[in-house]
């Protein structure tokens, strides 16, 4: 049997911790099974040496970011390979580029395109607990790369399924959650979630799983399961669910934190792809949607991203604006984005209405609405975030 | 023109000191000059990363202490390169493995067999100020190595062997004195020294160059200018010197602090090789010998090397003396190395005799002595170091 089991950033914060994390290996390992680890950066060490970047400079090419900031896995994998050394367990740690990972994109977002998966092999076959940083590979022309937000998650999976083995998840919480417990603490825990539920649930502000790492998976077929790093508790599957299981309307409640939205007044209506198109070549995503056009042919045109691409986003929209006479600008951060997600709406109607209803008993005004099949998210004032979270969670039973 | 500039990890301890630097190396390369600039770690990083490796496990696995120490040059040559970069000057970092710098032997401690330079041309042909990370490389099976001690340098002059320029190296100093000025503050300043006497100085334990840095260069004939990262002040030229200057006997006076001396008492003739052969294959390098043999067919063999090799020399000579009765070892590290160095030593007798009456007259005794060429080495205790080198230095006007 072989696994590929993936530990965060605070699973590896100090020695301490990753020789409880080594000893666990071993034992697997004398057990009989194959293991590929696959380990982010100790603690904040990431952010740690972003800040050392940013402060040195004020636009750090992103080619050298990559260079730098991929140094905090080579770190981890080779402090864990000597712990597992020294404990008796044959191990070898394999950079990204060193595993075969090719990835394509710019630089700090890129994507993996591939795993050359013989050197993996080849150490598993020598006897080896193999050890591949997480977050980083290489492009076509041999520069090291990362992979944006998430990213260990995404080397874990992709490795499970070139390897054609499943994939355990070892964070700090112990699985999936209706809604995060520190928003509800009464929040049911999930002793599996579907693919396409915890992928929704991804994409709309949960932080446990990434959606491109939970996409990859469901795409090749790889059970994921995530637990708790730290303690010895049931944690959770994610993998294709028997749809005669779903009985439940909503699955769960995400609520992403760290939003902006920006609104364009005044903006004729053929600037609007222009708008689209800069953002994309920057590669900042874009998310909820909406536009009135008005008599005159302007448009009122609003949209949601991460408040993290604030200063990129706001000195592409000053370039394309500038020019044209009488349009303005407006950014808000201080609001949320709460969602509710289900692959039982797929089939039961009533939830938005329900929804709707619950928010105009409670005077909780929104900002703006967007649906998908399995999901409704709506964006409101930070200020509305704890009694949305109550009443839904109280009405849905999360 | 082309130029290989080489910055240790003093001058590279910091942004403002990386500043500095880049503000240089954007004013040359404007000038229209190329340029290879390879950078050591930044100040004591890769001391810290050693002492997280040796706190994690007792005996850290060679190959993974070189999978984490080389993330310190990795961190240097990014933030050179963003610095260069926000400057308006078009600058890559190349790690050593990117470099194509091809090395062997033993994890911590490889060489350089060779450099596959496309890599540079192009990106120096694409106008880049390429920024290289010294004392690293990779072997034959793709794994990332380290050149150990004096590493940085290495890498520089190799580089400038193979792109066929000259190489400048940036350090603490304003160039070789022929004494160490903290030994002697009269030490005089040196504008050039051959190659062979640079070599013979490095080797005795001058700290400003190794010694294999400077065999590469006058193997392929690399003029080395070395100098101050931090002042303006002319520095030295390393290079092939004209033989009729060679008047003086003494170019210089080296002394080396971290050295102990061995000696194993009783060992049985046959086992001699033994020791050689065992410390060999550990790579530990031996200096000075001797050895008497007695009348009972067993000997007493006293060799030097470097402190740092303490504990792994004692449980090798362990293994080895353990299983013969009689023999006895002792180690004594209280001891300096002082050498001096003239290649006018070749053409000029009375070098020695007079050392020897200078050191009866001071009543300074010495446990060995050995002599080259162009050097004689005496080892003494500690307590004889300052009397020694300032009776050499005034009687030699060094």
């Amino acid at each position: 049997m072989r696994t590929v089991v993936k530990f965060g950033g605070s699973s590896v914060a100090d020695v301490e911790k990753m020789r409880h994390i080594a000893e666990n290996l071993k034992t697997r390992k004398d057990k009989g099974e194959d293991l590929v680890v696959v380990v982010s950066a100790m603690g904040k060490t990431t952010n740690q040496l972003l800040a050392i970047a940013n402060e040195a400079v004020k636009n750090p090419s992103k080619r050298e970011v990559d260079m730098m900031i991929s140094t905090g896995e080579q770190i981890s994998i080779a402090l864990l390979s000597m712990i597992l050394n020294e404990m008796g367990a044959k191990a070898v740690s394999l950079t990204g580029f060193q595993a075969g990972i090719r990835t394509e994109g710019v630089h700090t977002k890129t994507k993996i395109i591939d795993i050359d998966i013989e050197i993996i092999e080849e150490k598993l076959q020598e006897g080896n607990i193999v050890v591949v940083a997480g977050f980083q590979g290489y492009n076509e022309i041999g520069e090291i790369t990362t992979l944006g937000r998430g990213g260990s998650d995404t080397t874990a999976v992709a490795l499970a399924a070139k390897l054609n083995c499943s994939c355990e998840i070892y964070t700090d919480v112990d699985g999936i959650y209706g809604i995060d417990p520190r928003l509800y603490p009464k929040a049911r825990h999930l002793d599996e979630i579907d693919f396409e539920e915890m992928k929704e649930m991804a994409f709309l502000g949960s932080k446990v799983m990434e959606p491109r790492s939970v996409d990859i998976a469901q795409h090749y077929g790889v059970e994921i399961y995530v637990a708790s790093a730290h303690e010895d508790k049931r944690g959770t599957y994610i993998k294709e669910v028997d749809k005669a299981l779903e009985s439940r309307s909503i699955t769960g409640l995400s609520v992403a934190e760290n939003v902006m939205m920006v609104t364009l007044n005044n903006l004729p209506v053929e600037s609007i792809s222009e708008v689209f198109i800069s953002l994309a070549r920057e590669e900042i995503n874009i998310d909820m949607i909406s536009q009135t056009t008005m008599s005159d042919g302007r448009t009122s045109l609003s949209f949601t991203a991460s408040a993290e691409d604030k200063s990129a986003m706001e000195a592409i929209m000053h370039k394309i604006i500038s020019p044209i006479e009488g349009v303005t600008m407006s950014t808000v951060t201080d609001i949320v984005k709460i969602s509710v997600v289900g692959s039982g709406m797929r089939t039961q109607s009533g939830v938005a209405a329900k929804l709707f209803k619950l928010f105009a008993d409670h005077a909780i005004q929104f900002m703006q609405v967007t649906t998908s099949e399995i999901s409704i998210s709506y964006i409101m004032k930070k200020s509305y975030k704890e009694k949305a979270v109550f009443i839904i969670a109280e009405d849905f039973q999360l």
